[in-house]
């Protein structure tokens, strides 16, 4: 066997520790949280799905590459909990050295370009990336208000706190946004976000 | 919200059952069964890392499409086991009845192209959906013989069995061949694989 596709073997290997990430968000029908890898599978699909709202000048193609890539980095930094500061504080450093280590697995001209499209996703500077990030703060939301308020409720999370979350979703895929003010509306009253 | 974002957003919802469809094969590092939800991940990712062994005239954004969809039908069919060949032959209705209920969700334009994908999988008569179909030989093979045997041991599958299986990685993506003749010797070797 040649020594690049050797790498490439061993890269899909390790990546395959994104299944034991676990999230903080549970299954929509609760019976356990939810992994990083099936989470990012849940993305390209909506991707596929929701194509229709994208931002213009989004390649479909290339947002679900986007999401295919984005939460690797988590196999050795873990999930950080969208509405936990501390933690968030630490994210970029401890994303950056496991990018190092991770993406540094494939073969050397693959890896800077595995790499971008995981900078890509999280500077949310061009239209695929944000479309990408929009799906990522959308599934959560569908997941946590099916199975009766998951994360939202575990941590007391207020509707200040969501709609802050939210408001990629407001600039960058409008059509959505009446749906998500339906959602918090429907979760404050029963009581799975604090009304704050 | 308008009734067809509604109809696209319980498609997604439904497709969340897919990460309670469980595999035989295990994780690489044996800890639990794999599901179907993060194999499709692992599948796309697969995509992304191998396209240079594609077969020509492999589209990849669309081969991760097909794998995206390919196991949709499994939430009301089950996963078949491959070297299962009493239930394989009830496949084919199992699978075209959830593709009718399942893709049917979405809404009239979007369900028939969907349904489209999932089925230029299964004919494999495309390079795309060869190359699709290749990685999802080759992805079970990576995890069995690294996790010490998994579907093969626990149901005492033969080398002629896995040969079989592995047919079209010769045919389509000749390049790992030499790769998987390396991994089934060893695994009969190891005692992982029945030695017919």
């Amino acid at each position: 066997m040649s020594g690049r596709l050797s790498r490439q073997l061993a890269f899909l290997l390790e990546a395959d520790k994104l299944k034991s990430i676990e999230r903080r968000t549970p299954l929509a029908d609760n019976s356990r949280l939810e992994n990083s890898a099936e989470h990012s599978w849940h993305l390209t699909l909506a991707a596929l799905t929701l194509a229709e709202y994208a931002p213009a000048d989004t390649d479909v193609a290339h947002a679900i590459r986007l999401a295919i890539v984005h939460d690797l980095v988590e196999i050795d930094a873990g999930d950080t909990f969208a509405y936990d500061p501390a933690h968030h504080a630490t994210k970029a450093a401890r994303e950056l050295a496991a990018a190092d280590r991770i993406f540094g697995m494939l073969p050397d001209d693959q890896a800077p370009r595995f790499r971008a499209w995981w900078e890509e996703f999280e500077a949310q500077q061009t239209p695929s990336s944000r479309f990408a990030n929009v799906l990522d703060r959308l599934q959560p939301l569908l997941l946590n208000v099916h199975c009766g308020g998951g994360s939202w409720l575990a941590h007391r999370v207020a509707r200040s706190q969501v709609l802050r979350r939210m408001d990629p979703v407001q600039r960058w895929m409008p059509a959505a946004w009446p749906y998500v003010l339906e959602v918090i509306d429907r979760a404050c009253r029963e009581g799975m976000i604090v009304n704050d």
